[in-house]
């Protein structure tokens, strides 16, 4: 007898990537390059001092409001305490956000094909779903406003998108905030923010233009705190209010709280970060042009190449020697894969596996 | 205009026990004994070692299924790696068992007074929240089974109780379980079962004989963990699997995960844990009873004490003094207060400053 909802038998859960310990596990391999999920390369030693410190007080209970980091994140960002929510990474502030703002007979736009979350979430909380067709790999909000009718009550934006890398601009996004009907929540995902180029929303000056709107960050990617699990939402007090009604009151654990508190201090790391992302995309690009694959300009830390063929083949010819990228099949994107910025040295052993694939299908001594 | 969902207004968030960083910024002390939160009074600094080690990979995310921990929870629990279902604490065990077996019109039936989460989220998730009152501060499950109608979806039963202490044994669970409508899922909340006593049920057992039942566990309590979040559910495949489907993928964050698998290891922690609080209970229950305080025996690590007058006094008396109770009058017990059994020398202190206090009102010298 089945007694969960019905809706769930039709829901696909999200497939992440790859991780590195299960790619060593299966295929006993020692060095693994994870190009998969998007993450830092590097990982921030400088939190270790701050994440021996929590270790004494793991016995008690997290702050619920995050005290000292919302103190801190609120200087940073220049915005009021009451603005912020933190969440269990911000996959966790997409949940909240449905979960506080989702009545029967709701609909929710995404664009398609995009991050998997928000039409996952959406669906589980018993939004209806339209899906806006990426024009060009980019979001159309031209297309998105077409789309909106009475019933549509969020609005999801990856901005810059994920998988395509793309970005809509300042100027682009504050007309498209100002032209759709105040009563529709817009939730601008901004988990590659500190990637973005110079045109790039000022998405908190717009937040003060256009009160129905959520602005999702992450520490998950710069930062290099994707294993913590930390985001947060900026927005209007009145939306933090409700946000934090129906968030669990330990949601943030200590380590992540204490973390995050060292990364907002060290902007040395951050910058190092940036500036490796740039180089290195520069770096694939040039090599995916000698090699003549096209790909998406990206203004993040991945790229999307456009294969020519189903790319479970160099998937698999990659895993196996260690190197896990991202097929996005499963996205709604045939042919094509997503990399993610790595090392140096990782994304040069990714580029000659890639050339020397191509090079033995040309040759037609390609194999598994 | 409100956009967010109407029913939000009228639910009261849950306020956690004061964090003692919060009563030594607002009230400049040094020294602050926490007993508010139900929290471990030891931290297990075997862990410091593996939370050390995980650094390292912090900028991957965790593993979305906990593979090493699931391995070694199951042999632990002896059930199989497809039953269980890890949560951001047990908390969140709560909330996914809500997102997926609740529909429009399912009602919930909750014990009252009792842990306050579960009428909230089932709220949140649109559930109608039937309440059952206590008899004698412990569960009635004669009268949770009167209670049941036909739109009956999920029955909350703490086991032990919070905030009351009490439990049911294993042969009255047996018999409700048994006796009530098999498409009711029963969630048991057995967040102190390392306390409980030798005729608590088996609910592993009672798993085998009535497959609707979720029992939930968590790290926090006798693993001294609550920092990290860490809780688990053991059901039967097909539920862990619809758990699974709403649960975000990366809701275990690495640094739980490493320090869970520490803490199943090093068993003497949990056994000192578990000794001391016996004897510490004994030792509230002897001073209790010289300060002639009625209190319920308690199945857990606190202990309900029932004061003759509003809780206000006490309490404010006690944390100027450093010392954090919990009082109970928002979970619906008037003139009743929560001591949790912390260090000795925490709970010499807190009945020394109860003694003051009960001898400075009789004599007419009480002061806040």
């Amino acid at each position: 007898m089945r007694i969960y909802r019905k809706e769930l038998d039709s829901i696909n859960s999200y497939k992440p990537g790859k991780p590195v310990e299960e790619v060593r596990r299966e295929l006993g391999l020692d060095k693994v390059h994870k190009l998969a999920s998007n993450e830092c390369p590097f990982y921030p030693a400088y939190i270790r001092k701050a994440v021996n410190r929590e270790v004494r007080n793991i016995n008690q209970y997290p702050e619920s409001g995050c005290f000292y980091l919302r103190d801190s994140l609120s200087r940073h960002l220049k915005v009021r305490k009451e603005q912020i929510v933190f969440g269990n990474g911000s996959d966790e502030i997409i949940t909240l956000s449905l979960r506080a703002f989702i009545e029967a007979g709701d609909q929710v736009l995404v664009a398609y094909p995009t991050f998997l979350i928000y039409e996952i979430q959406a669906r589980i909380s018993g939004a209806g779903v339209v899906r806006v067709s990426l024009e060009d790999f980019g979001y159309s909000l031209r297309n998105m406003k077409k789309k909106i009718c009475k019933n549509t009550k969020i609005i999801f934006i990856a901005n810059p998108d994920n998988p395509s890398g793309t970005y809509v601009n300042h100027k682009e996004l504050e007309s498209f905030l100002l032209s759709i009907p105040a009563g529709i929540l817009v939730y601008l995902d901004e988990a590659y923010f500190e990637f973005a180029p110079p045109d790039f929303p000022r998405s908190l000056d717009l937040l003060k233009k256009r009160g129905n709107l959520i602005v999702s960050r992450t520490f998950s990617k710069a930062y290099g705190l994707a294993g913590c699990r930390l985001g947060y939402a900026i927005t209007t007090p009145a939306i933090a209010r409700v946000l934090n009604k129906v968030r669990e009151p330990f949601n943030v654990n200590r380590f992540a709280q204490a973390a995050a508190l060292e990364a907002l201090k060290n902007r040395k790391f951050l910058k190092k970060v940036i500036k490796h992302t740039e180089k290195e995309k520069e770096y694939f690009y040039s090599e995916f042009k000698k090699l003549n694959l096209p790909f998406v300009k990206s203004a993040t830390n991945f790229v999307l190449v456009k294969w020519s063929a189903d790319t479970a083949g160099i998937y698999n010819y990659l895993l196996k020697r260690g190197v896990i990228i991202r097929e996005l099949r499963g996205w709604g994107f045939k042919n094509c894969f997503r990399v993610t910025v790595g090392k140096s040295s990782h994304n040069r052993a990714f580029i000659k596996l890639l050339r020397q694939y191509l090079s033995n299908r040309q040759t037609g001594r390609a194999k598994g």
